[in-house]
């Protein structure tokens, strides 16, 4: 090991890495740590009742004299969507693009703290210094837009994080990667690559934005009545190619969902969609048109139910009915995880009388992802020809397959490293290893709360399964007695002869209560814990089922 | 309308129709009704403890003296599920063909009824009088050996229902359809065929189970260590495809997963399945070979928790351990629903080192569906030719492709009947008519009780989102107010502020109950609802979080 001035060069995730979620990334010299998106994930159907998982940030905290700033890559809810609560911890100044400026600038007046925050905005030919790091930007295309990579000069040798990306040759609206400038950077030479792996285990290349806007036109030409295309309102490229398809077939386009004209009034205001000002119309005004006239956006894609698309297929958008050759477009791939929210709402569209254009983007035409497949990340290798790699923004199985295809092209065998988020890669003397970790982990918010709920979420789970059983058992303070008949209250527990049931329960409660006193334990600890095994074993042998018990002693 | 002594023919579903799963079909002429199937559906995640849900039989239960018999087509779950619970209600006689007879035989000996059971053995040359039909079969391909189809000959007609089918004409094991039979069938006349559509939205044909054979066999060969295979027990020509490429690499074989090995004992037994004896080993025996010799056949490719892959994944399996190199082959596709558990353990298997060939049948070259796609459905149509279609064994939006079809094939528009379980089609004098409708729906199976438990979910599903309070008031019941300190117990609900929060429900506890004391409103009912009410709008504006509110009044 060199001994001496030498600075360590370290880099680590602390979200983002065997996930699909909470993207965060850092990039520390010396006295300085500079954190790449700040996202939040969603949790699955176990986490009941949590609304966000968001990640742990207490190193940072630890650390906190020598975060300087907060680079966001693009505008994404799991790179964005965490944001609100890393600057009530620590308000650091936050550089991102025009159009991912306006959405986290959304979240933080929800939030009520844009007042305080500290935005900058930068694009491809900005120059960050911080430290002794020079921070410069690279254009790519994405499913949103105004999106970058980032590449941190340093003493120690040139790291680029790529954020998200495909490759894509004929993008709607003039957004074009910077490939030259890729280049070159990879010519100067770059140490370390921490490159997305989303769709690392899909061969081939992602198909071009172009092949929907074309299918989109076919359709709105066909269609008798009136179209719905609902997608992600974030993805301002499909949205430019509905207003296309609109503007060919004669259409007006109104927007439903709060998120779709939140989202499309940002992307206009700053230049980043074309719609003809007379173009678009109230909700309230899709009845006095005739069908052939209307076209509609709308949010939902994913089977959200409180979304729009849902509330339309169940009849439940006001202003707005779905009627029989009506013609709706999925366009936008389902996330896994919702496929079956989705063809529930397939299924009620088709009830109402309408077409159905949907299913993955290969099946249906209307949706392209924004991620590179194999060949995209090979070209990015092959650009970049980093030294070491870094598969991020992935499971287990897409970081795994990036480094099958980095070896493949140049990358030698040992140089890709797959971590964990908390693992931390040092690198002095441009050899770089991974031999440490720091805290890391997932932040929960409920609600206004914040924090550690493990035990609330087992005992949620527990009830949700078999429910539960509340027994009250008052107890008479000065003699340390029975003062009355124990209650039993059950919820979410059903059985066919409770009542039956319920006198069991009582004689065992009362002869376990009996029990101890004459063996003179009267700790209530001890008389809540015996009762409890006592129901629940008689419980379980009558019903099969385990129910939360939660015996109460009240001391009157 | 026809007066006299004409017999009405009537078709109706209770369960099959507008979902995937409890299929149960009855055909009803005269005095005799005879079901088709008995099936059972899994639960989604929002129906909390319940284990399996099956078909409401009121209508077979009033009619009782009128129903015949039980034809079962084949041993899927979705078609057997239900058999024990409704032979407890109506124990009529059981045809099934040897295999399935041998799966049904498996759980009625669980639920303690095979002795007083009566069960037929029925094969495609069989014939079965009931009252004035006469019921015959034919063989089709399905993924599970000895699957039939049935025809009814009645006065009225005949109608024909397919069970689930495919068009293999490479099948394994020779288990070859009686196409020349169903043509025949075809021109003698059939005036209504339900037929299943659960592929209706896949163009082209269903792929052979060939074709899996083939890539098995590539596989095994190219496999440097022990090769894994995790496919439905039930699938038993996919288990002689795995048997064959065994024996092609001079490999032994063992069985994982109780299902499997109870499947594996009734194919074979029955003649299905053709393992040389010399081939089987026990997982004990696994350790002692050198890995290159071994196979290993195992549950759980739909990522069940309990069942062995995800087991194997975790290292949770006794004696058997997967290690670097070895090879995974899930050769079953992702049913909708299951694509995150399953990910998560190819996520788990790549972490041990292992190769694993996973994804949809078309991806992994792995599997192939059961279920006929859009050319396998006009197949049937064409050789069937019948009058009337009413598509059966999907979602509605797979009826509705399956309906499309149809129109291209020949079937007259209007002629398709799209029906919701318990909707009835009347036949008269060749022709039908959808006008009447009889009681259906879901029975929910929890535990050991089965019955309607909306009430019961409704509460499991409000706790499990923001858990529970419980109040206990203890009142005076002489002097009629309270007696002691209310009590706040709290279970799945979480607050940074606990103790403030208490004091303030303490508060208004006291306040609420005064209040309606001094009004002179005594009733226990009307005290716990407004103390519910006011409780529940607190906690709401300070937590922002809705957990069931539960007070106790307790008369002391």
């Amino acid at each position: 090991m060199n001994m001496g001035k030498d600075t360590v060069l370290s880099v680590f995730a602390l979200g983002g890495l065997n996930e699909i979620g909470k993207n965060m990334y850092a990039i520390e010299y010396g006295n300085d740590i500079v954190i790449i998106d700040c996202g939040n994930k969603f949790p699955d159907e176990s986490l009941l009742g949590i609304d966000l998982i968001i990640p742990d940030i207490s190193y940072l905290i630890e650390n906190q004299t020598r975060v300087r700033a907060l680079i966001v890559t693009h505008g994404h809810e799991d790179h964005i969507g965490g944001i609100p609560f890393f600057l009530k911890k620590l308000n650091v100044p936050v550089y991102a693009t025009r159009f991912t400026l306006g959405l986290i600038e959304i979240k933080l007046k929800e939030h009520r703290i844009l007042r305080e925050s500290e935005l900058i905005e930068v694009n491809s030919n900005s120059l960050v210094p911080i430290g002794e790091m020079n921070i410069s930007f690279f254009k790519v295309n994405h499913s949103i837009p105004d999106c970058l990579g980032i590449v941190f000069d340093t003493p120690e040798g040139t790291i680029v994080h790529t954020g998200d990306f495909k490759f894509d040759l004929t993008p709607a609206n003039d957004e074009r990667a910077d490939i030259h400038k890729m280049a070159e950077i990879g010519n100067k030479g770059v140490l370390l690559l921490l490159s997305e792996s989303t769709n690392a285990e899909r061969p081939g290349y992602t198909p071009s934005e172009q092949m929907v806007g074309k299918n989109l036109e076919q359709i709105f030409i066909k269609a008798k009545r009136k179209v719905i295309v609902s997608t992600f309102a974030s993805n301002v490229s499909r949205i430019q190619q509905v207003v296309h398809a609109a503007k060919a077939t004669n259409r007006k386009l109104a927007l439903l969902g709060r998120s779709m004209v939140n989202v499309v009034k940002v992307a206009e205001e700053r230049g980043y969609l074309d719609i003809p000002k007379s173009m678009l119309i109230d909700a309230r005004d899709i009845n006095e048109l005739p069908p052939e006239m209307v076209s509609i956006l709308c949010t939902g894609s994913q089977g959200e139910t409180m979304a729009a698309l849902n509330r339309l297929s169940t009849g439940n958008f006001r202003d707005v009915e779905i009627l029989p050759e009506d013609t709706i477009i999925l366009a936008a791939g389902p996330i896994p995880g919702n496929e079956k929210s989705i063809t529930s709402i397939v299924d009620n569209l088709y009830k109402l009388g309408a077409h159905v254009i949907y299913g993955s983007g290969s099946s249906s035409g209307m949706h392209v992802s924004g991620h590179g497949y194999q060949e995209d990340l090979r070209l990015m290798l092959t650009l970049m020809k980093p030294k070491y790699l870094i598969p991020i923004h992935g499971e287990y199985r897409m970081l795994h397959h990036h480094r099958m295809l980095a070896e493949t092209v140049g990358i030698e065998e040992g140089n890709t490293f797959i971590m964990k988020n908390g693992d931390v890669v040092d690198i002095e003397n441009s050899i770089a290893r991974h031999t440490r970790m720091i805290p890391s982990g997932d932040t929960y918010v409920d609600g206004v709360d914040i924090g550690d709920m493990e035990f609330v979420l087992r005992d949620r789970r527990k009830i949700s399964e078999d429910g539960m059983l509340v027994i009250i058992i008052p107890m008479n303070k000065q003699e340390e007695k029975l003062l009355s008949e124990p209650e039993f209250i059950s919820r979410g527990f059903v059985d066919q002869n409770f009542s039956e049931l319920r006198k069991g329960m009582h004689r065992i409660t009362i002869e376990t209560i009996n029990e101890l006193q004459e063996a003179n334990r009267n700790s209530r600890n001890v008389m809540k814990k015996q009762v409890k095994r006592s129901i629940a074993k008689y419980v379980k042998e009558r019903t099969r089922k385990e129910p939360m018990i939660v015996p109460i002693l009240m001391d009157i």
